[in-house]
């Protein structure tokens, strides 16, 4: 973790860090980034935006510096296999499968990042077991890269094979990448799945053929685990990209100036954009995703919910609970995503119409797609629906942020929710402990 | 991660690392404990244990040579409250919680590690919030040092309450710590429970009382995610250790290079032994763990199995499990621990009777104390079972290592399992098939 702040590991701060020169570039690229898509880059919550963008891309890519061999080299240990008898154990053939390795990657079709179940299975030979750490140290090396799940899963396996040699290598992979709606189809499809999940699975060696008894026999132990491979959605032969970005509709031209930093910033992480033909329109993605944050791009919609307002006013005594109102947002301090829920608290004599409750859809996605902070998002959202909700409003926010756990926090289950209350949730700890305690399982922060 | 490897943020590796006076100092002392512990210390799988053992403590308690300040500078953000009107929202209130932080620490009586789950919640004010990654960052700071739970938590709520003054600041720590047991109790308590819970509170500014309004709603915001902590069993006052070694026995003497040797290493991370009355004891305690471990000290118990060997053999043709078999031991390469459960899979007639069942239990044991790595205890298992079992035997064991999620690999989930096969297992595919369907669920690796 030392790594990504500058600190190595005698806990000194490694004060060159900041100023090299690739890290200067892609600084610098952000910096164009950031212009496009925010009215105000030199606030102080994105001031120094560029450089935690460009530490959090150059450690999210530290795969492309490192070298499966300077791993593997001394984790090789002499152990004995059967002897005399019939049979596969030890060092001559005894299974080893370690389950359940937490992997981050970046997509190679949009830099968004996605997370990894990484599974591996092993058969050993030569009398040699490999340091069962080093199994999750390969499979990061390649994590760390700009990628996509099957070719992610081949990497791994081949780096292994001939890494040190067994009798053969399988990697499973469980992949989620996060997907995002367009403002529009936010508000329009309330069921939007906000996840795409694929299942990646290589093998070489003895489970070159992925219909062998060892691969059976490495499935099961993945099944002991709740791992059912069977009923994932598997990558085809189809070689279509599994990222949500390729479905999106390819309107509007991106600024070029934008286009040309994202091209440069790949350049600078180690990719070949022109050689890789992967890669082409990934910057064209990015930006597509960066400016549906725009400031001031909703601003005409807010509009209409605000003339509204007095006809939704009312002003009787019974607590009531809008909750699991989805929203989308994007981390101003990373440009990363963040996404969660949001419930509503207010007092009213009926619930709300369904017209109503979509009016408070639509205002958290207003605030939602925005440069944000959760703190803010809570607090903004809060006066708004309190101008036709009420003066008494508490809202709760659920978030789980990607920046907690694709770059060097590696706090993956985490999640964050921040409070808003006004008029007398804010004397009444009883009325938000009701509110608190009517608010159903949200299932926030799943992945 | 790359700071316990040596590797820095470029990707390159530090070559001076291994050199530092400090890592060469523990590596010295532990060397003189494997020596104490292990018939031959030279032997492949463990020269190099010194060096790895030395370099997962220097990193484990990283957290004495950083500072709060250098973390939270340049991560507090101005962000607006509510105007003109009552309540608490954004920078001037509003409640922000962070839960689920997965952290690692040293327990500073045995110096093995436990397992934190910690929950920050904190009340803005000034009109400033920080960081969201900042909590877990300075969490970490504390975690990475010779702990207990209630100190800990003490420590991080100081730390945040004075790094960057906030209304207030209450931390939640869920913590576990493995129950070793001794190999006789290993035995005559097929019960033994194999971790210790403990529940630490701590609270500065509103969050010092802890009856407050404000409490309750940070408590509640936990029960969303199923976190129940009036349930758990809390930390009281009577100042007694959780740690499982303070029940031990104080039996021996232990060796005096060994435990001189253990307190140069905790000198060495930058403790101060003779004035912390906590860690008086430590060494014993470290030393009395690791020399249970001891190659030799059981060969005595197993000969009462091997004559009964022939009593036991069957040959009839019907597919056995005798599932979830504890097993407690010793990870040679890194001197942490690991455990889980042995299946065994065998043909007989009858199901085994409780005395067979428990020789059964008694080789796992046999074999689990001791310097191991997965691969060999489970062929020297399948080894043994076969002698008394017959010659159809099928192994598998399923363990999680600390040396997977303690050090900086950090991977909490992960488990591993390895597998031998002998006589029929290892030819028909369908019995390995027919063993592995009918082991049920085994719960390894819950923590």
């Amino acid at each position: 973790m030392g790594a990504i702040d500058g600190v190595n590991v005698k806990g000194c701060v490694e004060l060159g860090f900041e100023e090299e020169p690739e890290i200067l570039a892609i600084e610098e690229a952000v910096r164009v980034l950031l212009q496009g898509v925010c009215d105000d880059s030199n606030r102080e919550g994105v001031r120094r935006t560029p450089l935690r963008v460009a530490k959090a891309l150059w450690e999210g890519t530290r795969g492309y510096k490192q070298k499966v061999k300077d791993i593997v080299s001394g984790a090789l240990f002499p152990e004995a296999g059967l002897e005399n008898r019939a049979g596969h154990a030890g060092g001559t053939g005894g299974l080893v499968v370690v389950r359940d390795l937490d992997l981050f990657s970046r997509c190679e079709s949009c830099l968004l990042p996605f997370q990894i179940k990484c599974h591996v299975g092993y058969v050993p030979s030569g009398h040699r077991v490999v340091g069962l750490s080093k199994l999750s140290r390969v499979a990061e090396v390649f994590a760390k890269r700009l990628q996509d799940p099957q070719r992610l899963a081949n990497e791994i396996c081949e780096a292994l094979q001939h890494g040190f040699g067994p009798t053969g290598v399988a990697v499973v992979l469980q992949c989620s990448h996060i997907n995002f709606p367009s403002s529009e189809s936010a508000l329009s499809d309330p069921n939007h799945k906000g996840w795409v999940k694929m299942l990646a699975k290589s093998g070489t060696g003895v489970f070159h053929d992925g219909m062998t008894d060892v691969w059976t026999d490495f499935l099961s132990l993945l099944r002991f685990r709740g791992i059912n491979v069977e009923d994932a959605h598997s990558s085809g032969s189809d070689n279509k990209s599994w990222c949500p970005s390729h479905a999106c509709s390819k309107t509007g031209v991106p600024d070029s100036a934008m286009l040309r930093s994202v091209a440069s910033i790949l350049c600078s992480l180690g990719e070949d954009v022109p050689l890789r033909k992967e890669l082409q329109e990934t910057p064209a993605r990015f930006v597509k995703w960066l400016m549906s944050f725009k400031d001031s791009r909703l601003d005409l919609k807010l509009n209409g919910f605000v003339q509204n307002k007095r006809d939704f006013r009312c002003n009787d005594e019974h607590l009531r609970c809008e909750p699991n109102l989805s929203f989308w947002s994007q981390c101003e301090h990373h440009l990363l995503p963040f996404h969660g829920v949001v419930h509503v608290g207010y007092y009213s004599s009926d619930e709300l119409n369904p017209v109503q409750r979509s009016v408070l859809q639509s205002i958290v996605h207003f605030y939602g797609f925005k440069l944000q902070v959760q703190e803010r998002l809570t607090r903004q959202i809060a006066e708004t629906v309190s101008t036709f909700l009420g003066e008494d409003v508490m809202i709760v926010v659920e978030a789980s942020h990607t920046c907690m756990i694709s770059r060097g926090i590696g706090k993956c289950g985490s999640s964050t929710a921040t409070v808003a209350v006004l008029g007398r949730f804010s004397m009444d700890a009883s009325a938000r402990g009701k509110f608190l305690e009517i608010i159903p399982d949200s299932g926030a922060g799943e992945g």
